[in-house]
């Protein structure tokens, strides 16, 4: 394996990521970067022994818990990594001794994080330590820690604090009340329930020493149960301790700590539990996996992008969806966006079509609580929500608070105005059911959501007597600079597209599944009078494009906003809307992320209006210079990347592919410490695939029409399109 | 001793409270009522083993840390109470066995809390258990829990578990994060500090068994320092465990943890730290205690509150004050409001004029916060803040903030409006300089207090052209019910007093002490244009009040609002304001408390305007039947118990007294669960003393007018007033 670069003491191979020193700095952005999971729990990457003010976390899908000001957030889960090392007295730390060598490396293969210390302590006793950790795959419910310890010097007496932590916090708060724990015959257990949701969750967890004479002991502090033990260890010689931990919630069975009990008595070793974990990968990334050669670092980028999508989307859970900074860290609290279905998607979709179809499951059983949200608003139908959680209630924060006494509050719009991600979900529904043909689900749940969905925007819409049009105003389209805008372009369109294909939809329903048609019917209220008026819409909304410039213009007045050269600001380290304040870059023509070309990149996978080379270069030429693209949105370079493809401008293509590629593996935008940019992950592979391999969907069978970056020998990738795989082995054309 | 009545299993002696039965429903308020502290810390009456859902807190006197919404609140400190008991491998918890006998009994004279339990565990064993706790008055950073412990039935393998727990929480959020922890030759300890305050903590501890062959052993889980011992317990053989905790924090000494293990290994025995303890609660008593024969309830009730008073003001440290819950409870997050100076303050003032001057000069160190907030809201001088905690600054949460994703936020007016509060401080000056005759303190800070504040008024004010009268507009009274109002009685006579008081302040100032006239004369630009308006103000300054009816109208327009009949809307167990809305009792006659009376009973103190026998006879037969006594503030019952007695209405008087009396011991109100209700409390005091006891104090003798409610044999108190001690005992007219 060939090596290149090493920026930030990160290291690529084809399949590994290795930091190769410890950089107290990137304490938490690392946390991020080494994020193990398997679908069903996600745990950053922070040390076994802990270190000051790090951020360890465990995310465990689905369990929310209420929480101030944000409504309600994913509960940091008691903490299975805890593992405290003494050796003759002294505690095993960081940031006390000596660190002599270091390497910490994630194979992306296998699933697997390990992390080789050689170790002085403040007294002189050098340890060499080497830990691995992984999340099975093979078993959701089970997870391992492994320490190998040697004394390099001499002889030493060590001894092991293996704990489960019921005292996680999220950034202080901690969601957990103590119901019990105890010990078994083969360890520990912990039984807690979240404050208001009243999830319940046990752990348990047991350990072996192999190497010396050992003996374990429980120690049963209140709401940290753990196994020690003691003993001496020989110069040069290896311990091996072994640590497993299963865990439960309520949300999959009724009694989680005596399920994490069970299952703990039946394990079988480590190592067995090992290779059954990489077997699982193996399978995995037989249909996921992106070959690129000629370019280690691009590779290794994707294939980590990849691998933080796979660990945390749900393959046994329908109730659950992908959240904005995955189970990865703190960001956003665990919200769901459009980042799910528009970015995200597409790569399981065509890779993973039954984790696709969990995630788009998620909206149909939130389904009421986008009912909810319309009523409340006075609409009808259903009106998914800007940021949702485990009903599909709002949960956007109304307010950014201020910290200071005599600071002022900001009203966030997006719970109100920011209303496109309807249309989104109806889109992905849709994309979905054109790439599998999953016609049973789409019955079952595709059909109500984007009918629903249809039946709201027909509330939403507004009759302009004066224009004779239909127009939808105060919304926030996809560019986040606008907060208060009329007639966005990209929404305007996504709805019309999403009413058309209503009527599609509810057509072919009604021809396919009679019986299913008629309850829909009869539940949504689809009278006739109303499918007619949904063809008024479609016939009549209004999109601002000016078939002459070929220029369509991002709201009504976008183009009387004052003009601005974003050159004119470089060098700059934040955003135009901290440079501008929020108020300068609502009057002002500068985009926090792509819009116009946003609704040209959704329009150019369904192949329709206005998608075309024309329209696409034009305003390309014009909003892609206004788009704030280092700091603005983090959805945005992927997308611009695959627009670049398409127009042949190469360069800025792969630019715009590493910027988000290395969004958080380089942390480019500086918050990689918040957690994975899920959407930006997504992104990539859209950019690999549809962007460099030009991938088109028009008919049944997937076309490349490739433009790989310069030094690209080989693309290789698999498409599930229309119930078959399709393979990709792309070349330059040399 | 006779022991009257046992309500709530609550029984009362003369100087011991006792609970005879254990509630889990009455968890949370008998956590508040049986709090114990010594003006360092209060230490809330939790379980030392635990408790599900239990509430243990330990407040430390000034330290505060950040939080949402609220700005800042005090933080939860590590619980030293921490001691768990394992009998023959069964966990001692009330929530499981059989409780066979219970008693819970607070000692107010030596500030000793003792329980008794004799518990049958689910396994049949059956232990008898003896807790005591005191938090040293003698030594406030010194702690004690001492333990006995006996089998019943048979030999008894016994483990505890002593450790002081770093993961307190204020109902979810910890405050602390850890920084290090260890063991000493004499026990343990834990170093953490506050996560945005940055307020470092040291805690340390040691334990002592006696009557069992034991060895101490220390588990050193993270955050979790803990003391285990295992012992064979021979039957009906008592084994006594005795855990001492030492304490320190930045705002004392520079190096707290070792300050902790400093004091902790110069630590004299158990009994003898209990002695020293019992002395000092002596001497406070010498001077404190209210004596009462003939209703012993009564008795008990009084000392309980002044009890409550005295461990949560502070003897050593003049940068903090009482927060409106003591430091008993998580209620108004250890914010400081009004209740101080008003309600509380006069018992210090004549019982412990030391405490009242370290009361006071925290309003003197936070002038600067109340000068920032008189800028922010464009005004001069020092404007202080509704809610205050470190600094001064407001803060008053802006908002209270919905759960429900669809619920609506209130907007809270206090921190905008209300703002009395600056008189009440420089009223509180004035009584405390009166009483004590303390010119020193009145030079270094009473007199700034009262000269910046004045400064705020002068620019608050408005001159109505018009009518040619200064006013004071948009403004919350005392009565919270009516949230904007104009010329509130109340705040325009305490004013108009408190300017009055200003010149003669700056009078007085420049006679006794010229050099520091002239500083505060420049420092506050105290011109002689500004003491020439400040008597224009004075003068002309409007009192809503009505020479003919001898009527004070609330504020402007109070009498046009519609009438209500309280009686109509009785039984009830809500406040007025939740039975009609908030806006609904913004345009009723309906007072949530005090508001003219208060005014009355305030001008009573200084003997002052409007105060007379026919001014409150007639404003009391008008505001006191429309005032919500019961579910309204909790503030209102002690001063209508206080009128009540100068009107000569007995029982009325005696009915208000016990309502506040019995506030937090029989839960009247159902809140008890948040903390002690302080201000109460200190009107307790003055309902006794000054009402019941009809102490006025014009003259240089305080003279006393009894009205001793019926079956009262006896009086007895002490005052101190112009540096002498007035001892008062009164009995009934025979």
């Amino acid at each position: 394996m060939d090596t290149t670069g090493c920026s930030h003491h990160l290291s690529y191979a084809d399949w590994s990521l290795s930091e190769t020193q410890f950089d107290p700095n990137q304490l938490h952005s690392r946390e991020t970067v080494f994020t193990i999971g398997n679908g069903y729990l996600g745990t950053r990457g922070s040390f076994e022994e802990g270190y000051p003010h790090a951020l360890p976390a465990t995310f465990i899908r689905g369990v929310y818990d209420e929480v101030p000001i944000v409504y309600t957030e994913l509960a940091n889960c008691p903490d299975w990594l805890s593992f405290t090392i003494t050796a003759d007295g002294e505690r095993f730390r960081l940031d006390r001794g000596e660190i002599l060598s270091y390497e910490r490396q994630l194979d992306l293969h296998w699933g697997i994080l390990n992390r080789r210390v050689r170790w002085r302590s403040p007294n002189g006793k050098t340890l060499d330590l080497d830990f691995q950790r992984f999340a099975s795959l093979a078993d959701e419910h089970v997870l391992g820690i492994r320490c190998q310890l040697t004394p390099v010097d001499c002889d030493s007496l060590i001894e092991i604090q293996a704990s489960i932590n019921g005292y996680p916090e999220n950034q202080g708060f901690d969601h957990w009340e103590w119901l019990d724990q105890g010990k078994t015959d083969r360890g520990i257990w912990l039984q807690v329930h979240t404050r208001t949701s009243r999830i319940e969750l046990g752990m348990a967890s047991g350990m072996t020493v192999s190497g010396a004479e050992a003996l374990l002991q429980v120690t049963s502090v209140p709401g940290y149960p753990t196994l020690t033990t003691t003993f001496l260890a020989a110069v040069e010689k290896t311990v091996t301790l072994e640590k497993v931990v299963t865990v439960f919630t309520s949300r999959e069975v009724e009694a989680p700590v005596q399920a994490a009990q069970v299952k703990l008595a039946q394990l079988p070793a480590y190592s067995v539990l090992l290779t059954a974990h990489e077997q699982a990968w193996d399978e995995i990334w037989q249909k996921s996996d992106v070959v690129v050669e000629g370019d280690t670092k691009a590779q290794l980028a994707i294939r980590y992008n990849l691998f933080q999508l796979l660990i945390s989307a749900s393959r046994h859970d329908k109730r659950v969806s992908i959240p904005a900074k995955t189970l990865s860290g703190f960001g956003y609290r665990g919200h769901i966006f459009w980042d799910t279905e528009i970015f995200i998607l597409p790569f399981f979709t065509f890779t993973q079509p039954e984790i696709a179809r969990n995630l788009l499951t998620y909206r149909c059983h939130t389904l009421n609580g986008a009912r909810r949200k319309a009523a409340f608003y006075g609409y009808k139908g259903a009106m998914f929500a800007w940021e949702s959680a485990d009903t599909g209630d709002e949960v956007t924060p109304r307010w950014a608070l201020p910290n200071q006494p005599y600071g002022e509050e900001v009203r966030i719009w997006c719970r109100d105005r920011e209303i496109h991600i309807s249309s989104d979900i109806a889109y992905a529904v849709w994309y979905y059911w054109q790439a599998t043909g999953d016609d049973e689900w789409m019955r079952d749940c595709g059909a109500e959501i984007i009918l629903d969905t249809a039946i709201f925007w027909m509330s939403r819409v507004e009759w302009n007597t004066q224009q004779e049009r239909y127009e939808i105003r105060e919304v926030i389209g996809a560019d986040e600079y606008h907060e208060q805008v009329n007639n966005n372009a990209l929404t305007n369109r996504m709805v019309q597209w999403h009413l058309e294909k209503a009527i599609y939809v509810f057509d072919w329903l009604s021809n396919r599944f009679a019986d299913r048609a008629a309850e829909l019917k009869q539940k949504l209220h689809l009278t006739s009078e109303r499918c007619r008026r949904c063809q008024d819409i479609v016939t009549n909304l209004w999109i601002p494009y000016d078939p002459t410039t070929r220029l369509i213009e991002q709201f009504e007045g976008f183009f009387n906003l004052e003009d601005i050269n974003l050159d004119d600001y470089e060098p700059r380290t934040r955003s135009m809307q901290a440079l501008l304040s929020i108020d300068g870059a609502n009057k002002r023509q500068v985009l926090k992320q792509p819009d116009v070309l946003m609704l040209l990149y959704l329009m150019r996978g369904v192949g329709e209006f206005p998608y075309s080379q024309e329209v696409l270069l034009k305003n390309w030429g014009y909003y892609a210079p206004r788009t704030d693209i280092t700091y603005g949105s983090s959805l945005g370079p992927a997308i611009h990347s695959i627009l670049a493809s398409d127009l042949g401008a190469s360069a800025e293509a792969y630019e715009r592919f590493m910027q988000a590629a290395l969004v958080d593996l380089e942390d480019v935008r500086g918050n990689a410490a918040d957690g994975i940019h899920g959407a930006s992950a997504g992104g990539v592979w859209q950019a690999v695939v549809l962007g460099f391999g030009g991938i088109h969907l028009a008919g049944d069978e997937p076309v490349a029409n490739p433009h790989l970056p310069s030094g690209w020998m080989r693309l290789h990738f698999k498409l599930h399109w229309h119930g078959k795989w399709h393979e990709f082995d792309l070349r330059p054309i040399s």
